[in-house]
């Protein structure tokens, strides 16, 4: 195990009906003029978006609303949000949506604090340092981004998707009410499933050694998400099944099942390039290429993926031939993926073969150049492995 | 499940040489005057106290010393420490050592931010507020103090041992560096993993319905410990071991494992008289009563006991007959914890069959009244569950 700095003070407020809390909370974290960020009008429609004004209004908290925030956020809207927050001296953001709303509010949140353009955290230019307060009332168990200091946005010019991290963007509260996924269709509800599993793959596979104990935790949360997906799947009003889920999408990302080990976010990072160029669905895309990765990085490390077969799939363990089980294992992984939804070939997400040069293109690897992982990607492996995926 | 608030905002520190960054986790916390709580002269022969000296003179940030902290820890002790801090005008404590030094720093923060006398907290007189700072500096794997907002504290009158739970007493930070636990006699070791697994079974056994994910985590924990403590006992000086034990024992009781369920802390109470009365370990009392107690409630939920033996103790599920499975787990659990040197009767831990109606009176339930839990227990119940570990 790796030396390593385990930090995560976000207030998670669980259950039915907790967004009648969110005016008590902005309160207790010291917010005095609220940016009310959102998407599209589900959260109008439902009535949530007024309930949660309603608590504001309580707490005699004023706010501005800010909705529209597409998938896969764009820095159209996140420019937007930044010159509102400042015009109206906003100094609390709550983002009532799910990871692309979220997301969307951390951007803001770094922007509204910074002189420069709000890009250079996402190029790489510039470290999240310092942020407005953001909370989150959660609409979709998926991202985790309720739970974690991340932010993916794309960049309208040339649709390039890429990531911001800092603790300054961590959440202050989030409330997570599993009802508010009820309404969500069987699709979007398996992309959040997918999403959340590879939350825990990335973190899973590991070239540290000695690290039983998270092992063991990113194990339990994709056991528990194997047992309660069908249940949302066949019946979308499954509370308890819904619960189940929220609650792992928040531990599968906080970090707390990866601490201490390397890491692998090339899966991520190889399907960013897929939803940023066909706008597909996050979770969809991964379900399209991490079974593709898991094939082409099998035999650097066969026997873990013999334990994710035997621990996780409940495979029987081959003894005389490891690789014959890790295969089971990843087949396991690609059936149960299918069997809530989930698409197999790029073809299904828009993919075409000829566009394989540009995805491996926008990637930006430097010539030569790999990009770290369990295994080290160079470009080629990377147009490989959306060949497999074909 | 059930509705939940979780919130554990402590940072943790965890790896090699890790107590060298106190002074500067005390500045960034705010701390400029220091209380440094210790036990034995174990941290004062090993070095550890000299290296975090080092470590808050390198900040300039001015401190007192308290030491002779005893296992079980004293009330006498707390009455002395929270003297010393207002006498001082300490305003944060760093407690270096165990569960019971960490207990002990927890009552002295709420002593010094309080008029009225400390243990109004621990008998139910009033409930924590206010407390000044604490952080840790963990010398043993066991008690989850480091991120628990719990304290244990004995009242040397009577031997009676009682606790005191609130947000305020969370510690701001925990450094935890596996190897100083490396230097811990095989018993002591034991003892912790015993209390560690006990935190987890507390939760595990619970009247709440659909709670697969929760469920899963404390499967991972116990699953993870079962694995390593072999390991250490066979050789102390396994640092990977002893890693994956110490993050375990921290996520075993932060309550991660255990939101949104009801939970059983009786086999802890029952335990409580024991190292109480007789001034045992507490990892040794529980090895004592936890199989005990399960034995007396499994019938009340059969089931999770045949869980519990196929999940946990790889059983082989005898379904004609599940309560044959139930307590086959039982039984492994008891092996297991012989296995590492853990006693199994009251009589190992200095208690007599005469004791018991001591140990029930001193247990203090209100003639006719339970004690809630996995199964509500009376006085006679208590009791019995004594007779069984005799």
């Amino acid at each position: 195990m790796e030396n390593f700095t385990f930090y995560s003070p976000t207030k998670f407020v669980f259950g039915k009906d907790t967004e009648s809390q969110c005016g008590k909370l902005v309160k207790e974290f010291g917010g005095s003029k609220v940016l009310i960020h959102f998407g599209g009008g589900s959260v109008v429609k439902s009535g949530l978006l007024d309930r949660v004004k309603k608590s504001l209004d309580e707490e005699k908290i004023p706010y501005v609303e800010l909705g529209g925030v597409q998938p896969n956020p764009r820095d159209v809207k996140v420019y937007e949000g930044i010159e509102l927050c400042k015009k109206e001296n906003i100094d609390f953001i709550l983002a009532v949506g799910g990871g692309s709303v979220i997301d969307s509010a951390k951007a803001i949140a770094l922007g509204n604090e910074y002189d420069g353009d709000f890009w250079d955290f996402y190029c790489g230019k510039a470290a999240p340092q310092k942020a407005t307060p953001v909370a989150t009332v959660l609409t979709i168990a998926a991202a985790g981004s309720e739970g974690s200091g991340d932010s993916v946005i794309t960049k309208e010019e040339g649709m390039v998707k890429r990531g911001a991290g800092g603790e300054c963007i961590r959440p202050k509260f989030s409330v997570l009410n599993p009802e508010l996924t009820q309404t969500l269709p069987a699709y979007q509800t398996a992309c959040g499933i997918t999403d959340i599993m590879a939350h825990v793959f990335e973190r899973y596979f590991t070239n540290t050694k000695d690290v039983e104990t998270t092992d063991r935790l990113c194990e339990a949360v994709l056991l528990a998400m194997i047992n309660e997906a069908p249940k949302v799947i066949a019946n979308p009003n499954d509370y308890q099944a819904r619960a189940n889920i929220m609650w792992a999408g928040m531990v599968a990302h906080n970090n707390i099942v990866g601490v201490g080990r390397s890491q692998d976010w090339n899966s991520h990072g190889i399907e960013h390039e897929l939803s940023g160029l066909y706008d597909c669905a996050h979770g969809a895309g991964l379900a399209v290429i991490m079974p593709a990765w898991m094939k082409f990085v099998m035999k650097h490390d066969v026997m873990r993926f013999a334990q994710m077969a035997v621990r996780i799939w409940g495979c029987k363990m081959d003894f005389s031939n490891p690789e014959k089980t890790a295969c089971e294992g990843i087949q396991a992984f690609r059936n149960f993926l299918n069997s809530i939804g989930m698409p197999s070939t790029l073809a299904e997400v828009g993919g075409k073969a000829e566009d394989i040069p540009t995805l491996v293109k926008n990637f930006g690897l430097a010539e030569g150049a790999k990009t770290g992982g369990f295994v080290n990607l160079s470009s080629e492996d990377i147009a490989e492995i959306y060949k497999l995926a074909l």
